[in-house]
């Protein structure tokens, strides 16, 4: 017998068809002898309708305080209406079964309304309540504040708190169901050989998550890892019976290391910026970073260089492509500050990445990707390595035979 | 300053621009110097929308036990998005504005969920809230358990929160917003004379409430009526600047004993009933009230007579028209038991009342209104009275006939 906690987001529980379906994979795993918590979202759609009244009622003028307590006391209520529809399809399914709510467990979260961090879940109730044979729904993606108010986790809260309610019911296993049966070598939109991975590490996780690979919060990912809690990525969508092994994430096992390459991710939301004939002074890329901070602009990758053609110094980093023009504006402002003659920019960039744990142990991977992409003639811009991933920079058209050239040069099809 | 409770149900808040409207009303009351607390229904439709959810999941079996926990963990939602817009809309208008939940009043109730009554309410943060004026938005309908769940009070519990959290507050008055602009001498659309009342005692309007006159929902007059809580009924659908006086319901004035009569009220929803040639024993009476009870069936008006055809006892009582073929059921089943000869029975026929404080101290009342009915040629059936109100059930094609015929003889038309 283990404990298992089990999340299901938007599409999964869709519709009653979808929540029915849900309730017959609850109902396996409680079955088969388990003690299970199910994580659920709201229906997909119902979150948007909320927030549209909300966004619509905050128009109207420009008076008054903040409202994100009231915009998450609104829009809590939409996992509040799901879980609530779970319990009673798993009744109706003859298990015990009960709601719970952020505040009634309860999940205690800071004060940052809409974006709230967790800090402490004690759940003795649930905890007992799970003992005895019940199910415990629970709503993701809220909290309660230590003044007894709703507060929510925002984006991709629902994997958070499903990973931390797991972590503090002591759960031997988080499983997340989505609409992808398990994390792919790469896209299989790009890649038709792409194949499943039976298991990746956490840390493996965290570099493909953030990279642009959006089965995975990053939040949740980095809360399992520091809590060694295994999380099963699987689909919600397999008809009832079909095997739905999906791929685990969990601490590096020996095996793991045999695969020098575990994947291939990609992100088109990239922007490129080039500040050219810098003053070649000390502390010159810390004012280029302050200014970017002071901007709420997250730098990813830097490089400094020599220009050929006038040898001045030059350097170049990546923003988001969302923040390339807020960017733009705080370097224009702080042009004297920071020394330079013009800036250049780019967001027909992507930036594709290799990643694996095997790369700790193993040379000549960045030969290997470097004459792959040579091959195709796809020039490369910027490079960043980590001690488990290379990440190269390159014009947007060539993204797809990137994924593809690097896939099929580490073999990532085979088993 | 006084301290206000203001109740809006489902069809004043039904859309974003009615909440703003009342965002107008209640900021007015604010503006005036009053505490306010503001106590809302869930948009209307939106209630049916979730307990549609519920009836589709609850009919696809008959296993598992009951789902009226998690009926109210749904349904509250509704009410607490409208408590959440509402404070948003007061905030915009740069108001200071927060919302409650029945949890975090707390509201306490039994354990009677989606029928829940009110067993306390402990209210010092919201007390202090208000006090630091701070309008506090409550969501009506809902309360909690003592081990910690959502209940809900049942149909018309918004009216019934409203006042029990006005005394809790020690509010010196709760205004009810509905869709007529007051208690009138009888319904407008029959009698198109019918007047608003300015004043009408809680003991009349109690009468009126369980006769039929749909405005305020009985529990919450006997509540304020066993509080000294005057209520104000009035309209959310005034235009802005508009005189909205209403009807106050309060304790008994001097002034209101000048006025015999109050109302004319009708219902159309009754079904009557005649147990012919029944034994006439003693302890008759009670074994038929005795199966009705059991059946779960309310009788209203009773009478005991003799027939005139044959001259056996016959007895005649009424019961609610959607109550008459339960009714009939459990008179067969205890047909040997009760003992007579055959059952009679008759929906087409309506009840209409009289209903005035002032008929304590006057005679004449009586006289009055069945000569205005004799005049008409309307038979009177069952005859019911009580120490403010005389009731006749007559057949339901004069219905109108009769209040129009009652509501001139007791001259209601003038002030």
């Amino acid at each position: 017998m283990a404990r298992i906690v089990m999340k299901f987001g938007g599409t999964s529980v869709a519709n009653l068809d979808r929540i029915r379906h849900v309730a017959g994979l609850v109902a396996a795993e409680a079955e088969a002898g388990n003690e299970v918590a199910v994580v659920v979202s709201a229906m997909s759609g119902e979150t948007n309708r909320l927030v549209a009244f909300v966004d619509a009622l905050d128009a109207d003028s420009n008076d008054g305080g903040a409202i994100e307590d009231e915009y998450d006391h609104i829009v809590a209520s939409g996992e509040q209406v799901t879980s609530g529809l779970l319990a009673i399809a798993l009744r109706r399914r003859g298990l015990k079964a009960r709601s719970w709510l952020g505040w009634q467990i309860p999940l205690m979260t800071d004060f940052a309304y809409s974006k709230a961090r967790i800090s402490g879940i004690q759940s003795p109730a649930m905890d007992e309540s799970l003992k005895s044979g019940t199910i415990g729904v629970v709503a993701g993606f809220q909290g309660i504040t230590s003044d007894n108010r709703i507060s929510t986790l925002g984006r991709g809260g629902s994997d958070t708190s499903a990973v931390a309610i797991a972590v503090a019911l002591k759960a031997d296993r988080c499983d997340i169901y989505t609409d992808v049966d398990g994390i792919y070598t790469t896209d299989p939109r790009i890649v038709k050989e792409a194949r499943r991975l039976d298991r990746i590490s956490f840390e493996e996780m965290l570099e493909l998550a953030s990279l642009g690979a959006k089965v995975l919060q990053t939040r949740s990912v980095e809360l399992a890892m520091n809590n060694d809690l295994p999380i099963r990525v699987l689909t919600s969508m397999a008809e009832d019976g079909t095997p739905n092994p999906g791929t685990l994430v969990c601490n590096e096992v020996n095996d793991m290391e045999e695969r020098v390459v575990s994947g291939v991710a990609y992100s088109r939301d990239e922007a490129q910026i080039t500040l050219l004939a810098l003053k070649d002074q000390p502390g010159m890329v810390a004012k280029v970073t302050a200014a970017m901070a002071q901007a709420n602009v997250i730098v990813d990758m830097i490089v400094q260089g020599i220009s050929r053609a006038d040898n001045a110094a030059n350097l170049t980093f990546t923003v988001g492509s969302r923040d390339l023009e807020k960017a733009i504006a705080a370097l224009e402002a702080a042009k004297d500050e920071i020394g330079f003659e013009a800036i250049k920019s780019d967001d027909n960039v992507s930036k594709v990445s290799v990643v694996g744990i095997g790369m700790r142990s193993h040379t000549g991977v960045a030969q290997t990707m470097f004459e792959a992409l040579a091959d195709r003639n796809i020039n490369v811009e910027v490079i960043a390595t980590s001690e488990i991933k290379i990440s190269v920079l390159i014009d947007s058209e060539y993204t797809e035979l990137a994924v593809r050239a690097l896939h099929a040069a580490f073999e990532l099809e085979k088993a």
